[in-house]
């Protein structure tokens, strides 16, 4: 490796120049007068991918934002890595909290500042630059390897994913590199082996046929967004155990590695959360089990409820006499009408969070019959589905997690920390999902990098260390491994 | 009164030439463009009472729009009666669903159309002719006589209130009388001899001190939201009876003449409310609880729960290293953020209304108690009360209320349903409260009049037979007592 290490210092100047050219391009996806903009970013990606060396570097359009796509496959037995990274960025606001323009991007403090420092144009760099210095030095590559970088991650992968779908044979490969994960810490290396699944679903109550005022019916008319709150009430226990038929089974544990790796981590989670985040663990829970529950055990959130003010498509005059036929009394007599209104209808959304080895349409019906069984008298509750994905977990004795793993320590110079993430990452269930390939989620971000939001940086040791290791990474995985 | 019935015959035509000419002005007291509008709808409620042969006729300046003030008080011996009115009214929206433009009144099949046809400009003017009838024909009137008539009924009644606090001798009477409510039906005319107490409260939940990601934390974060929805959910049993301390002490059972009105006014109640609203009241719930319930028992609703976003005061880049740095992995990466939001904080609206003899006071204490022993674990609560009142009744044995169920039942030739309503009217709470005279509720409105609704309308019966019920009820009011 020393002559990539040569070529790395060499040439570090230069690539910290191209990072801020690139860094200097405002592509904040979601703003349509900035499409010209995300143009020049997807030509800036694919002229740095051409210099790199790759081949057949093209621009592939889609409804919004072009695909930049580039291949170099002249590795003849070997795998196939699939570097995956986003050009676009986050929007600025609250322009007046950065201490610079955002895309003026400026260096201090062994860092670089600017929006997409580390969201994601530094760490796609890091893949593309460890590309050219293996190519560079040794005057090829020691895997075959394809770039898919997308303009959309910002604004939500789903049409990304179905191209991903529409292309299994121009995307196939045997492993995903994705650098869009942290650091431990400053000094210690993580990769992630897994994300929770994801459940997206709207529930919707209907009381009475129409909105009624709280003073004339509060008592016998059943209130829909008050049905919902008790039905949603019932879905967890006094300790926040889901209550749905079947939420605990067929959860696959974590591996021995992982569990070794998540009681040292776990040291002092629940203190932590405490002082920092004011959450309020449990005495009698184990503070490994912190790291357990968020990553490991499928949970439930409702994210919010709405009461929904009946429109009726009839004339309002029409429906008016009944109400008040009954009672003899005017209902517009009786103050501020909406304010206390009985609402005929009240949605909620909620999700779930799925641990390894849950099927998504099990939880799904599970939810269902706790509905049924538990919807008040006098609602009635639809429940409607958003998305659903399992969670994605990498075998950490994959060859690729391995190599990653190993070759993390060896740059870093301290043992890798296992970990997974809560959340879910669309891309990664895409790979996993269309191409049936795992994803190495090897980040070199920190922690205090302020991604989405105003000063966003990322670290120029995590630069030149991320580019020497995706670099290794290539070339270990290479040597140990023939294609599948 | 064959003197009095030959001079509201004479005078008919007039008389609803002058209630066309009040409808033809827009005094929609909510938007600011129509306050000339308003000025004018003042000034010639004021000029209907100098011609009706009030004294002292003024305008009294508010805020916002006049309160118009006139009186006769040469009935030396006998009691005062207030006579109370609204010249506003509501926004004509939606416009295109009337039949006819709402401020160029049209007479067909026996009523008059025009926004406050019926709220309240008709019924006002059962007042004023009614006077205008009894000083024209006997040269004076039988009580002495208020007229209060206010500006801002549709947008809420509180500077009124505290108007009323303000002058509580020049307001100084016996009884008010107030027609802004139902007869039973078109044949039946009713009393309203009650009205709910209301308590207006929100709920306030804090959780972590700043939002969440789902992903990231879910399983070990309190979610504020899910939190209040726990809370909340066990205010009420399974059958809809409040769980709420006290909640049902010291309530006062409707007099024996209301239980037998209430009988057999509530015959098909349940049938009515399920073929009509969807209401689903319970089979072993006897037929005439259901307007005890709604009348004469307290209750409560939820009227809209919000998630509130956490909104730093801090630089938000300083606020998301502890996140991140626990987990290892960035929060930003993990798909549309906020739509997996574990939140912060979150509140609820929730009302309750009283029961006659409950004191607002001390069902607060009983709700914030609640609050206290149901919050759950991790969730701090704080409850803020923004309005309460108590129930008010009016003996049904008092002399007014006597007078008018008789007088009712003669103009109309069919006995007075004693009616109560389950809301409040603010002001008959503020006559109670800061005059301590009760209100004789007597309404000549029909249920389908639409009010707040396209195509408003009064029955020209509901106009003439009200002038006469009105003044029959001052006569006979006056003939069978004296000053307190």
């Amino acid at each position: 490796m020393s002559q990539i290490d040569a070529f790395v210092a060499a040439n570090q100047d230069r690539f910290l120049a191209e990072l801020e050219e690139f860094l200097r391009i405002p592509s904040v996806s979601t703003l349509p007068e900035l499409r010209g903009d995300m143009a020049r970013a997807a030509r800036f990606v694919a002229s740095q991918l051409e210099s790199a060396g790759l081949e057949n570097v093209e621009l592939i359009p889609t409804a919004r934002h072009p695909l930049v796509y580039g291949e170099w496959l002249h590795a003849a037995g070997k795998p196939t890595v699939l570097c995956y990274g986003h050009y676009d960025v986050q929007p600025v606001e609250p322009l007046d909290l950065w201490e610079h323009p955002p895309f003026d991007p400026v260096v201090h403090d062994g860092s670089i500042y600017a929006r997409g420092a580390s969201d994601d144009k530094g760490q796609m760099m890091t893949h593309i630059k460890a590309v050219e210095a293996l190519i560079a030095s040794s005057g090829g590559l020691p895997v075959n390897v394809k770039f898919l970088i997308e303009g959309e991650e910002e604004i939500g992968g789903t049409p990304f994913q179905k191209y991903v779908a529409g292309y299994r044979e121009k995307l196939k490969a045997d492993v995903a590199l994705v650098s869009d994960t942290n650091l431990w810490d400053e000094t210690t290396p993580a990769l992630c082996l897994g994300l929770r699944g994801l459940i997206y679903m709207q529930v919707q109550a209907q009381g009475p046929n129409r909105d009624l005022h709280s003073g004339l019916f509060g008592g016998v008319a059943q209130n829909a967004l008050f049905g919902l709150i008790q039905l949603l009430a019932k879905a967890k226990d006094e300790n926040g155990l889901l209550r749905i038929p079947g939420a605990y089974d067929d959860i696959v544990p974590p591996s021995a590695l992982e569990q070794r790796s998540w009681a040292s981590l776990g040291a002092g989670a629940k203190e932590m959360l405490k002082a920092g985040l004011g959450l309020d663990i449990s005495e009698s829970e184990p503070e490994t089990s912190v790291l357990n529950r968020i990553w490991a055990q499928p949970s439930m959130d409702v994210h919010g409820v709405v009461g929904r003010r009946f429109r009726s498509a009839k004339k309002p005059g029409r429906d008016k006499p009944l109400l008040a036929e009954f009672l003899g009394i005017r209902s517009g007599y009786v103050g501020p009408g909406m304010k206390t209104v009985i609402l005929s209808r009240a949605k909620a959304k909620i999700s779930f969070r799925l641990a390894q080895g849950q099927d998504p349409a099990k939880m799904i019906r599970g939810f269902r019959q706790f509905v049924e069984e538990n919807t008040p008298k006098g609602i009635r509750t639809t429940v409607q589905v958003l998305t659903s994905s399992p969670a994605v977990t990498m075998d950490p004795d994959h060859p690729a997690a391995r190599v990653a793993a190993q070759v993390l320590e060896t740059v870093f110079g301290k043992p890798t920390a296992f970990v997974r993430s809560g959340g879910s990452i669309p891309i990664v269930a895409g790979f996993a999902q269309y191409l049936g390939i795992p994803s190495v989620l090897m980040g070199f971000g920190l922690p205090d990098d302020s991604l989405h939001s105003p000063n966003e940086k990322f670290s120029l040791r995590s630069f030149q260390l991320g580019i020497r290791t995706v670099a290794e990474f290539l070339e270990q995985y290479g040597a140990s491994n023939n294609a599948a």
